[in-house]
């Protein structure tokens, strides 16, 4: 995953307190890895931080690094939350990602993380 | 059941991992068993994989294969559910089946399944 | 309560499986006893069938017996609910009745009932 | 028509001036005159009153008489018209129904009446 | 409060059953104690009946009897629950008071009542 | 017509130019005059300015006379018109009035003014 | 053309009338030529009667019998307007085809067809 | 008007073709100049270039250097027209205000200038 | 934290009554401390009272305070909810900050505060 | 322009008829040519074919061809036209682009073409 813009931090301004960070990108494309194909869709990121939020610039740019890749969307959610997981160790973390009708069909994956304690 | 297309499958990106596959069919259709009228809806379907995710193209294949088959709301999405999980076997599924007003009325079938331990 | 129509059944296709039929009735029409004026709603029936399942077209005449009939919104949600739940016996039901403003205010009932195991 | 409640009206406030009045009854219902089954709609009145204008609560109930008789879609809207002209005698009049769906389609009908000079 | 229009009671049709009324009165107006100026909002009751209910064109007449009073926001939801409660002695009681905007911001009241048994 | 409160006038900021002032006030309310019931809708003004616009704080008071005022709708729409043309002298002026149902029927009265030349 | 169900009409009501009907199928279904794959979609006849009204059951059936054919959607606007002009010779006819998205496409078709005096 | 940032401008791609060019600012927020409170509003400009388009970042540090200024609604359109008319020369343009209510009333704008030929 | 206005607070009308107050800003903006560009967006405060209530003029003064003050999306919420608690001493108090998007990406931020027993 | 796809035609079905094509792309993405940010948008197409009709396939791909381009909002517009009425030579072809904000500003785009007679 060398190719990633690297996600970067900031001091979480009221550590130990318990609250909720909720980030959407509704203007995420990626590309179908079967056709060739560009997919549209909705990202959203809800996280209780720990000791570092995330920056949304440099998130802008992780999100970006998607335009010209093939990806599942399966795969896509499982992926996005192991890499924000792993730069910025939340408390908690939740993944949507919602795409719009190919064939007459929507697809939206929901995954969760909780730090172990 | 032997004249509807296969369910195709691919292993589950992160097994283990308890998440949710949304999938909404929008355009839906089969036909009334007592009058033949065509019937419109909507199919929902969640689930969290264990092994296997369901292949969308084989799922709208599937979805197609009613067109022309004459079954009731009620047994419809019963069905749905038994196909699609005998086919996945998933840790849970849901399906939802909302169909357009007939004489004034909608109907609304909501089916679970969840795994046992 | 001889003039009402008799409410038809069919077989539940999937007896024992626990799952909710949702009905919407968006055109029910009624009159106001006391000053002999309609009234115009929405009844939603929502049930999880035990043996037996409520047939929609004997439910779209059980619905329309009450057009020229004068009841009270409190009474009518449980009257509905008395009269489905007496015909097909399910494991739980819901009623909820919607009127359209009268004198500027709207009028909802909800009414359960569950089965005593 | 001897059985529809007449029309009542009063004085134009302002005879001579051009103005439009508009008044919508949501709460419309009839009887198919094939099948017997009720019917649902919109009836939209537009008009510019020349002597007279239109009592509300009369045309209520003129709306009402419609309630158990049978009238086809495209002869409704026509009848309401020719009644409305003959009681209140407008400038201009245009009337609009708007029926909910019945197998799948639904049915609007527009009519305008212009006053010869 | 002897200036305020008496609520008057029915029969709750189904004493012993556990069920909800909701009642919304969207055209709400008062006065603020402050600057003399009309407020606007939506009254939302919410009730289990014990063994009255509260006939609606009292409740009209009641909710009218605040458009020339002047009533702090927090203070009117309270009123109105206590009033409501002491004449109709309901198992349990929700009151929501939803206002329009003043200097850009709007202020909602929940207020609820449960009966000790 | 004395007891309204008077309508204040500011210099129009272009004299000349061609340009449209739209108004919504969607909290007025009057009474009826045959039953003392409140009646809630929205007035919306146009206006091309002539030498004058109308100042909005008395604009609001003016508004707020009608408060506990018997008028029926198809009058106050004109007697708005009248009253803001004698005032202010604009190039062209409409009046719209719509208000919530009664009885299940809502009216709406369009009014317009141009000045002669 | 002959495997199509025949267009069924009745005397228009009031012939000499300029006035419009509207009709909205959005239960419209077909198959693309090219592909096989189902296409939905909306389509909307608006039309002024000259001797005859098109009968809404035999349309509905008209409408029906594109269930399971290969049209293309610039074809097919075209198609229904010749076979509706044909059969019900209107004064002024107009039909829009709209359907739900392919590929992230969507295509409407809007055809008008006027008879010579 | 001395401490306006300037706005820039850059070549039309196309001159001589007659198009349009609508540009949204909902994010508009001035000084009420008699109270000092914040106002909040949408500014929309549509104009069809002649030499010149006006670059949006200029356009925009236009758009905010009102954020403590008081100005009039009435005044505020009619000086937006004048300063884009200025600088860009457009063939034609068109500027809409409109604010968020204030007293529970709204107010528009609309305001035009095309260039003599 | 001089340079904000006081916050004033009232006496609650029912202390003792478990009760919830809802207080909508929709007008918030502030400045990007990074950039310096404004930011828009919505501020909404929940809190049951103990023995004050907080008194809305003061609040709206308190929420413009920020017009002109650079602060970050996640500081913000901690910040108000920080100020809010220590100036009304509620049982408990709950913000939600939601801004409108920055380089296609929104961020709201969800505080709550429960006082302990 | 080498670098894009060619657009294909296919021969207007109705040739003489005047009618109406209208096709929405909400998926359009480019590049800002300043700042190398992804831009989004919906491209509307309307026309009245000629002699040929644009295959949606090969307009698709076209669309797809600004992917990684970068362009300015008023420009693209403009050669999206130029492009089409190139190929296909229409009676008549609007053009209109919208795009999402960008600084809390949007921009929409409509240009027009005529054949000459």
């Amino acid at each position: 995953m060398s190719e990633k813009p690297a996600l970067e931090l900031f001091d979480n301004p009221r550590p130990g307190r318990n609250y909720v960070i909720t980030i959407r990108c509704p203007e995420f494309t990626s590309v179908c890895p079967k056709t060739g194909q560009p997919d549209f869709g909705t990202i959203t990121i809800e996280y209780t931080p720990d000791k570092s939020c995330i920056e949304l610039k440099s998130l802008k740019l992780y999100m970006q690094s998607y335009r010209n890749k093939g990806v599942f969307y399966e795969r896509l959610a499982n992926e996005i939350l192991d890499d924000l997981v792993e730069a910025s160790k939340p408390v908690w973390m939740k993944i949507v990602s919602q795409f719009t009708p190919r064939g007459g069909i929507t697809t939206d994956v929901t995954v969760q993380y909780r730090a172990e304690k």
